[in-house]
């Protein structure tokens, strides 16, 4: 039977110190809560960071490559998914995940919010940007949450994984 | 030889009365400039105003669908590209445009300005939402052009071809 | 409204002598019919001869490349389309084609024509290998005809568009 | 570490019993040697049988769904990845997998297996059609490989693996 994967999007090079704390501590938790963790693969930044989180807590972890072999994959990728389609792979990060959770802010990690909400799914922004805040919500008020903590995100992916199965 | 491809991405439904004029009048300034004008191709909203301005000043339009067959299609598109990959169809539409313009927001939208971004392309805002500029403009100051009228986006994407021409 | 598109599949290094001749004279005779020429753009083997022939009568030609920039472009190519997606862009010069013809054999090329089966379009083979013919026909007996001039192959294209006009 | 991913392609609808039993068999004996199963996802023919065949061996099992949502999905299927590419998957499940069994034949496997040796992969054929060997093998004698079982298939599998190790 399937089983729920919760999507963790997050910058690479770009990741702030504090992206790759919250990354890490997402993936432990998602992993603790018994979900499958998808990242975009590669051994850099927000993916990395939570791909070691998950593992660390015993978790499987999914990692969605953009180039067409698995190179730059993180050591903490269990299963990667080679697609060769370059940021074209973004919208099967968000379409494979039951909800997607951005973890810090960039070009990329934008265009996986947006075509999130393109699909009409709940997209939780957990960074330290007010005006990106501000401007999705005005977006899409009823599928865009922001949150301040890891823990606070965990506990809104399970509301809305809740609300999803009645 | 490769002739220049100027992408107008907007909303389809969601597309304002504005946008729906300001993509008109795009789409002949493009055709008037002898550039070849690329949508997303459906008969909605901005896809369908752009395309119709271009063809009305005799241009050349190319439409890239999300569908698997060239269904929903704009009439005013001379040629369609059959994607069958929904919204990771975005990607194909940045890639191709030397330039991308967007008029109007909306989560499809969005995801292209955030593609065209990941990609280094020149994105140009022509909307009323100051909140998406700022956001934007923080995001990629370098990158990100914000205009209040179509002739003064034409007037950017001039200047852009000519810079990346030296 | 949307201009018939004819597309010419075949090797790129791996291309014969023979097949380079059929190709361009296949794009020949596709821009004398006005109807658009689509290869994979690049500037080697069928895309090449095809989109010369097809300019050299002054035609339109649509290169939908693999890369995700515009190099290793056709110099006859005067629209590309940049996938950025690999030979997953195969199914795209599909999709868009109102048939296809594959000029030559190889493993690309059976990837499309294959494709063009899958989605239910015909596929016209120009080659010289009769193994392909009897295994291919097998396959799909209804949608698939072996030929053996670049003239066969547009006179089946022809009755196809005809048949599909009823 | 990434785990190694063994995809087992071939037809949905069209499948033969034969086909059936030996999908099961290679979905059981890749479980067995703690490989993870790739299929295309949906519950018929091969994808459902492997996937089912790995199941009741406990192994890992991986569905790359053409749809964009996770509907006709195998309920023997751990992990759907979602793509709404529909055919142009096709070519994530090639380059996602080390090694390629074809187990049947029909038109999206045959793109299948002409998208593995494109990519350089090898491919495992494992059908009753002789003109398909004949075909495949004279256009790469060095990747294809036909058997007549899947044990003949696993045992050739794990030669593979081991030569791309040394």
């Amino acid at each position: 039977m399937r089983k729920t994967i919760i999507g963790v999007m997050g910058p690479g090079n770009g990741a702030t110190e504090t992206d790759l704390q919250n990354a890490y501590q997402l993936g432990r938790l998602i992993a603790k809560n018994y979900w499958v963790l998808l990242t975009g693969g590669r051994n850099a930044g927000v993916m990395d960071a939570a791909s070691n989180g998950a593992k660390d807590a015993n978790g499987l972890t999914l990692g969605i490559l953009p180039s067409d072999r698995p190179v730059n994959l993180s050591d903490a990728v269990d299963i990667a998914i080679v697609t060769g389609m370059g940021s074209a792979r973004n919208q099967i990060n968000v379409l494979s995940s039951d909800v997607v959770i951005a973890c810090g802010i960039g070009a990329g990690t934008l265009s996986e919010i947006a075509l999130a909400l393109k699909a009409n799914k709940r997209a939780i922004l957990l960074n330290n940007n007010p005006k990106s805040h501000e401007f999705l919500k005005m977006l899409s008020p009823e599928t865009v949450f922001a949150v301040d903590t890891p823990e606070a995100a965990i506990a809104r992916v399970k509301q809305i994984l809740s609300d999803s199965h009645i």
